[in-house]
């Protein structure tokens, strides 16, 4: 027997020869001179070990240098660092810079995609990316046109190129791509006009697709075994997505896919969300029988084997959705204490205003609590395994725009449709065991109307109204400290709009986070106590990251207002109800900030 | 007699309330807290008294804030400060902010015109604006399609508005304006159109006009006074610019008008200079005898009265342009020793190479000397009053563009068509005497081609193309100390690239200037050494200021790469050569920067 075992271990040693790319990416992130991924690591942590910027010197942080992007709308992700050279990205035309940190920042390279603008009216919430990705020497770009291109890293040269979609028919690319092994990871969004959204494997060396993924639709679609792939400990059983749907609307069903994605090399799994079933009027969507039925897998977190594609577990959070609460916030993977018990965990901030804390391995559900103190559509999720509810939240039927009906405005739900959280993703401090989320603060009246589909026409079906949560002073956001063994919040810091830039905790006992004002913040993890701020050129929906050059520790944030938080400003509308817009609420931020993307590095002196 | 003469001054007295509006700007910019006017103060000379940052303690200078203007495209000009309040401009569509100092540079309010984009290709050289203007109260706003704006300066509501010129004829809007008394003088653009450019008086209060003067035509339009303007201390006499013109070619005369401008408020004069006239191609502007005409006024600098805008003097520094070498650039007026007496003397860094040192009450040329190195197209200006050619330059045949003739590609000329300085400000320190001036270092091939005049379309004439100057070692632009006394370079600092900023002197014994690159400097005036470098987003053409709030001392200046030297950049040019282009010298600023306007604030920590 032992002697087979240590055959068998040779044997995989030898086809696994030459190395795969995750080998390279493991071995970047756990350099923390580098920022190799979107996410600093496969936990989508977003924690760095540098600490020479630390609690005590932090007050005397300074910009050590800038640079403008050249293009304005809103600035998502952040730069990538690996070595001496700096990688950047823009919102549509999504051009790519190196930029040399030996040569004060001298541009090596610039990668300048020609794409059809006819693709922005089919982006939902402004022309955002989320980033690039690296592995042995190639930058992956995910345009918002879909096309998926490799890059020279050194050079900017094209070394593959495909389609992964088709924006006549609404679909696009904001997201990252997460490459995992020889896989490169890329998602589809377009729930906002009809599409059947998935997830899709290319190979990393040359293109070629190996696997997609679908949110919903046939099981050979979606990627489930109905026997091993599991929904709460139990086998989803046969056609788990396709019962779940009235006739064929599962063809356009949403379940866009554009969140920031975890890797679990252990357990060898990959880990994201898929958004909102379409359209968002839910009357459209009942069942045969004109009551709600799930819409799987929209609003649901799914683990999959990432050489294969198939589903190890899947979780809905949001079954039936009512409010567009996406399920496709970032889901990072810590080792932490819940209920007395070290846990290998998925941690999710879910659109719905709950905070989920679920078994990355099994999929079984441990904690699911409010984050955000404003959330009133539900009373909480059953979490008795013996329940036929388990792991299904409690609708509060004032709130359910499906039992007040189409054409009925309902008011005062709480979160807004952009969720308790949006794309903004929190970091995770193993020096504290604590979360840190830049939240939304925010509610909305809401009412659905019928809609018809048309390919690549906006299949929304419903208008709405965002304004900041009661009783929060005008506040429409907090930065909060988590605890997600408990599911309890530690600390809460208001902040005057929606905090929508990604956080950064370090081992220098700090937290950063960016404004929508535009301001740049560190804060004490154990408090939420603010130790600096500097006004940078815009308002921030990037992601502070931190990297090190010849012994120095930098953190680096983008400026540049907009996504859906600040698409009012972003795409100059000025009627603030307009469209998907809805973002009343967010006008004020005409009085601090205007549009402009570029990036801010800091240092100490 | 004295009684009489103590009358006189209280009758003056009498009759100057209410207050002239000139009060209020030499009030404010006595204050060197403020920076009241785009040229610091109407000497013109871009000094600050403000010591605070010295030449010790520059080195630990830190960015204290930043604000992106939502705007791409070269950003020229600078910041207002009148007390609490920021004012900033933009590019096209030429946006205003009024920033409230006491609060993070909150937006009190935003002022965007509606502007037809159709000016945009009948700009030059980029869609540059050189910024606003600030009396009592009133904020003065000159749009690229020629409308004037008064707004009031707490609220930004219009309180006139006047349409200058018409952009369908190619006349358009560049040039901050100068408020002298109750005059607002804006000037306009077009040379490169065939437009007849002027200066025009507007009535600050009512936005009425008061006086227009051409800079070409018949003496009612250009108002001179044949027996009392003079030119080099004779009276021009009768039809001294239509007698410089063949035939009716002085209607489409060019002369634009953009600069920066002073005034002379004891010998109430105002002072500015033209361009080039239309067309480029000399061969087409001849006299019936085929021989060189002067084409007056352009090329040249007027001194008028800001009430009547009659000339005093007026002195052409280029006759027969073949180079398009504008005379348009800044004219501060200092007090100096020239050859050992104190003069009261205005100085211009022309586009010709040459700088001038003019007494600015009669405009006696006292100094005609070289400031650029490279320059050959001359071997210096006739000085001998006695001569008949007293005044005038003596022209280099091989480098005489009409002398080879049209079609021909004369090739070497030194400097270039953006002249050995161009928009550029220059500054002047009273502690040590000395200019300190941004420059080009820049070289030319220029080919003159026949071309016909219609109203609205280009009418150049020429192609070029712009390389380093040789012997330069690649860098294109030098930042130089200049003692316009004896006309001599006394400190010469290289830089890579033209240095496109204006330069700010102050009493804290320093000099600061902007690359294209981006770097934000400050040298020493007494030897040009570097103190302080920063690396803005943005290449920067932008003109360094400063101010104090709250006993701390600011300086401050635009990002945003684009004008003439950038225009590449700014406007995508893809063909180095393309139209007025001819920047292919400049393509390597794609190494280094992209388009984005910001300002950056620095301050000690």
């Amino acid at each position: 027997m032992r002697k087979c075992a240590l055959t068998g271990a040779l044997l995989v040693t030898a086809l696994a020869t030459p190395a795969l790319a995750n080998d390279d990416v493991m071995k970047l992130t756990a350099d923390p001179a580098n920022w190799a991924m979107q996410e600093g690591n496969y936990n989508l942590t977003r924690y760095s070990k540098l600490d020479q910027i630390n609690k005590s010197n932090v007050g005397s942080l300074q910009v050590a240098w800038t640079f403008s992007t050249g293009v304005l709308r809103g600035h998502e992700g952040g730069p990538l660092v690996i070595g001496d050279v700096m990688y950047l990205h823009t919102p549509f035309p999504n051009i790519v810079y190196a930029l040399d940190l030996n040569h004060d920042a001298k541009i090596l390279w610039k990668y300048t995609p020609k794409q059809d603008p006819s693709v922005i009216p089919v982006m939902c919430c402004d022309t955002v990316n989320r980033g690039l990705a690296y592995a042995e020497g190639t930058i992956i770009l995910t345009q918002a046109d879909t096309n998926v291109v490799a890059l020279d890293a050194k050079t900017g040269k094209e070394k593959w190129k495909v389609k992964n979609g088709d924006p006549k028919k609404g679909q696009t690319q904001t997201s990252t791509s997460l490459i995992v092994k020889d896989h490169v990871l890329v998602g589809i969004s377009g729930a906002e006009f009809g599409v059947r959204c998935f997830m899709t494997s290319y190979n990393l060396k040359t293109g070629k697709k190996e696997w997609r993924a679908y949110s919903m639709g046939p099981d050979s679609d979606i990627l489930v075994d109905p026997k091993k792939t599991t929904n709460l400990g139990k086998p989803v059983g046969k056609d788990s997505s396709l019962k779940t749907w009235n006739g064929d609307q599962w063809k356009i069903g949403g379940g866009s896919i554009w969140g920031w994605w975890s890797y679990d090399p252990d357990l060898n799994l990959i880990y994201y969300g898929t958004g909102n079933p379409s359209t968002w009027n839910p009357a459209q969507r009942a069942g045969p029988d004109g009551k709600p039925i799930d819409q799987k897998y929209s609003m649901s977190i799914f683990a999959r084997n990432p050489d294969t594609g198939v589903a190890r577990w899947v979780y809905q959070m949001t079954p039936f959705d009512e409010w567009d609460y996406d399920g496709i916030n970032e889901v990072p993977l810590v080792d932490i204490d819940v209920k007395g018990k070290k846990r290998k965990v998925l941690v999710q901030f879910n659109g719905n205003g709950l905070g989920y804390t679920i078994d990355r391995a099994t999929g079984e559900l441990l904690v699911a609590e409010k984050f955000d103190p404003a959330v009133n559509w539900t009373t909480g999720v059953e979490m008795d395994k013996s329940s036929p509810r388990y792991g299904r939240p409690y609708v509060v039927s004032k709130y359910s725009t499906f039992h007040n009906g189409a054409d009925v405005n309902t008011k005062g739900i709480c979160p807004a449709a952009l969720g308790s959280k949006d794309q903004q993703p929190s970091a995770f401090s193993p020096k504290t065991g604590l979360f840190y989320v830049p939240t939304n603060h925010v509610c909305m009246d809401y009412e659905p109307f019928k809609v018809s589909y048309t390919a690549g026409q906006p299949y929304v079906g419903a208008t709405l109204a965002m304004y900041p949560a009661p009783n929060s002073h005008g506040g429409m956001g907090n930065f909060i400290a988590w605890d997600a063994g408990k599911g309890k919040i530690v600390w809460s810091k208001p902040e005057l709009f929606s905090v929508w830039s990604g956080a950064l905790a370090t081992a220098g006992d700090l937290v950063f986070y960016g404004t929508l004002e535009g301001y740049f913040k560190a804060v004490d993890p154990a408090t939420g106590k603010e130790l600096y701020k500097f006004k940078t050129p815009s308002g921030i929906i990037g992601n502070v990251m931190t990297y090190s050059h010849k012994g120095k520790q930098y953190v680096a944030v983008f400026s540049g207002v907009g996504g859906w938080a600040g698409i009012g400003l972003a795409a100059g509308l000025t009627d603030p109800s307009a469209g998907l817009g809805a973002v009343g609420g967010y006008s004020g931020l005409n009085d601090y900030t205007a549009l402009g993307g570029s990036l801010t590095v800091f240092s100490l002196p």
